[in-house]
């Protein structure tokens, strides 16, 4: 097999920045590259400095003494056909333009520009990333487009057409623990397209999971054919952008792109394998489930979800999600009879917090553990009670005890609390929910919910660590389950 | 018209608290009534103390000297019926039983204690709210069952079969701003039910928007004839638990409710005027939007909801949720032309942050004010860049600017840019998009963490004080927003 020409491109020995200077957009990619520890050797082009961050500065890209593999251009538009010529000459194997203000204007001269710089391109052997768009994020490499991005590898790829999409994707997703290995914002894709990164990534043996925004396919039914051979290997989770009439005309007038139908977009998409979502959230979550989880293929949920209300409403989104809340096997209601608990008939899936066990060493906790044990369920989806962010309201015949289970005992540390869970996650994959706290203007001097925020913090950090994915609601937990299953399910049939 | 029987029950001279102690939940409730303030006598009743935070107890209701109007009981429910044989005595008008283990353990003998209970309290006269609930929120009068509730009055009120609902919605609600006149959690309903709460709420001056939590109503045909008649007078929000079969399941042994056919549910919820919602966040949402918002018959939106692929699937969700995202009206393009804004020809609604104006004095905030002033919008959906939470990519021909958006301008105070949101409001309803910020693990002793975290809580506490509802997401908005449309053009008609 002939080596992808994105593989090139993605691994450059030397990158000039064009527009490098102490401040402004090419320095955010200048400085990024020297924060992120590129290997290779990296250049400032810049004709109005002798050198940026201390470091020598050339007037043009052909002014650069040694060869340079990869451009990174955040120069002006009109500039970019005289700096593409000087590509060509410098023999640079694939140039980025984050450079915009081309035919998605709508303009005519703006996109006779572009043409212009993708005939200059090709005839010069020279692979553009763009134009428009915020172009790689590769941390095994030292390359990033934002300085703040972990600098840790992970097993997820990328490819965006927004730059927005593929910040808000990556800091979304990062931060709940889930690592990128490639991610390219690629913009209006005059030259690579969704089919070249899709394809490239299919192959990469240190991808995983491969998630997408796309705007409008440049090549649609080569995209198709490739992603029904690619959703074989590996999971694709694709959002589309412009769905409907403004959606369609907000495309037009970012990058560009013919959104196309609707319809056949999503018949195309479901009969690709593919997963669906419609909302950046969503994206995340999915992507975040992949990651964590074993492969699931049934269906079959124990939950606890909190108290009262909250298990019934957890019931209902579970099911109206496509999960099976299967009803308490006989056999734990026999182990529970046999154990001595008093409510052995009472207790049900989803298990109710509010419920009081009767039983100085039996809670939900304890009924979690044995549906987990029990060969009938496929996953559990767990609340996680995090001590002062307010839990069920307790119950007269249940005060707090030791050895109880976590959501009735502040006295329990954060690790004893995540021990619980871990437990669980040993038998049968775990979703934990721990719910998002808005920002509480009431709250901004209270020291306590400083502190409620810092131990969310560490109970997700805990979680991150044993690989257990968290949601911030049951919802959001139960759609993603379902779609990850979906996606297993296909794959056995 | 003779006074309603709830009027009565919620507007006791004086309260005891059967099972008040100095721990545990009676104490709950006793501590949050001092420490609402409750203005009549309060009597703690505990054959096991002679005093009770520092306030005499007496052993049963009958030995308390003065007349009792209210009864909050936390005994265990073998207890009740001689409570309730007290309370007839002492001629008591209401009575809450936070009690549970009746009808809801799904046991013969529980259902039994349940029906002679009732009976009792009917041949006494004695009125009962619950039994297995939470009770009265009720801030102008004094009463809580949380301490932590806020004390102020609004104008909301709430019935929830489910205290842990109650709970969850009064905390979500209240932190974004929207105060509650009353709210009743009330459990098994084996005396007041669903239709004396609507009905009392309806007729209740103080009170403009009903939110409920419904699990079974006791009385479907006469609910559905009451719930058509007050829609014509005040917005009612419902979420239903118990729309599937494992739903159902939990709903039973809960509240002992029959959750009924969800498709006939659906029908008469649908006809009747009511807005219907799926999960908690979704009520909170259409409540706050009722209670922030003025009345909005149309459905034309101006979105500015950030940069790029966030644009585009903000149309996307808008419409999709209902909202017309319109094109840009002629007159304002003339308006940009004459300003000599360069490309007047090429931004559009929803309104792109992330392209340049090309003018020093001209953004996407006076772009929005143009469509906040121009009649063919109904309302304005924007969201709310604030410091240090990460704005946009910028783009190289945009330096930030003194003047300038404020999504491009650190330097601005935060209320220079909530002040350019309320210049927005002033023209037309405005729905601001705050994000949540998840825990995150990786921040938890990064000073800018806390301090993003602090600035968030200012900005909503000042969209607060200006009457402006804000949303986690765009989609929360829109669908919050359709909602409330679609319930004045039903009034309208």
């Amino acid at each position: 097999m002939v080596e992808h020409s994105l593989a090139e491109v993605l691994h450059p020995q030397s990158i000039a920045v064009v527009g490098a200077s102490d401040d402004g957009r090419g320095s955010q990619y200048f400085s990024s590259l020297i924060d992120f520890g590129f290997k290779g050797i990296l250049y400032p082009v810049n004709p109005k400095y002798t050198e940026v961050m201390k470091i020598k500065a050339y007037p043009t890209v052909k002014d650069i003494p040694g060869p340079v593999d990869y451009v990174i251009s955040a120069a002006p538009a009109p500039q970019i056909p005289r700096i593409m010529q000087d590509c060509v000459e410098k023999g640079v194997k694939g140039i980025h333009l984050f450079t915009a203000r081309f035919s998605e204007t709508g303009r005519q001269d703006a996109a006779e520009l572009e043409r212009n710089i993708l005939r200059i391109a090709k005839e010069g052997g020279v692979r553009i990333i763009g134009p428009n768009c915020m172009g790689v994020y590769y941390p095994k490499m030292g390359i990033s487009f934002q300085p703040h991005f972990p600098k840790e590898s992970g097993s997820i790829a990328l490819a965006s057409q927004s730059g927005q999409a593929a910040g808000e994707i990556i800091n979304k997703t990062t931060q709940r623990g889930a690592l990128f290995n490639k991610a390219i914002s690629y913009g209006n894709a005059i030259d690579f397209n969704e089919c070249d990164f899709l394809e490239y990534f299919a192959n990469d043996p240190e991808i995983k999971i491969i998630m997408m925004y796309i705007e409008g396919p440049k090549n649609g039914s080569r995209f198709f054919n490739l992603l029904r051979e690619v959703t074989r290997k590996k999971p694709v989770v694709i959002i589309k952008g412009g769905r409907g009439r403004s959606g369609t005309r907000a495309v037009s007038s970012h990058t560009a792109s013919l959104a196309g139908s609707t319809e056949i977009w999503n018949t195309m998409i479901s009969q690709s394998g593919a997963v669906s979502v419609s909302n950046i959230e969503e994206l995340v979550d999915v992507a975040v489930s992949f990651y964590f989880l074993p492969p699931i293929v049934g269906r079959k949920v124990g939950v606890a979800a909190g108290a009262g209300g909250a298990t019934v409403l957890a019931a209902d989104q579970c099911e109206e999600a496509g999960l099976d809340v299967i009803t308490l096997p006989q056999e734990i209601r026999e182990e529970l009879k046999s154990q001595g608990v008093q409510i052995w008939d009472w207790i049900s899936n989803p298990a109710d917090f509010s419920i009081n066990m009767g039983d100085e060493n039996f809670g939900p906790q304890q009924l979690l553990k044995m549906m987990a044990m029990h060969p009938n369920f496929d996953l559990i989806i767990a609340s996680v009670n995090i001590p002062g962010m307010g839990g069920p309201p307790s119950n007269p015949n249940r005060p707090p005890r030791k050895g109880g289970p976590p959501w009735a005992n502040a006295q329990m540390s954060i690790d004893e609390i995540v021990n619980q869970y871990k437990q669980i996650n040993d038998y049968k994959p775990l979703l934990g929910l721990i719910q998002d706290r808005s920002p509480d203007a009431k709250d901004i001097n209270d020291p306590r919910e400083e502190q409620r925020w810092k131990t969310a913090c560490e109970v997700t950090g805990k979680f991150i660590e044993l690989k257990i994915p968290y949601y911030p609601t049951i919802s959001r937990a139960a759609v993603a389950a379902s779609k990850v299953i979906g996606y297993y399910q296909m794959r056995q049939q």
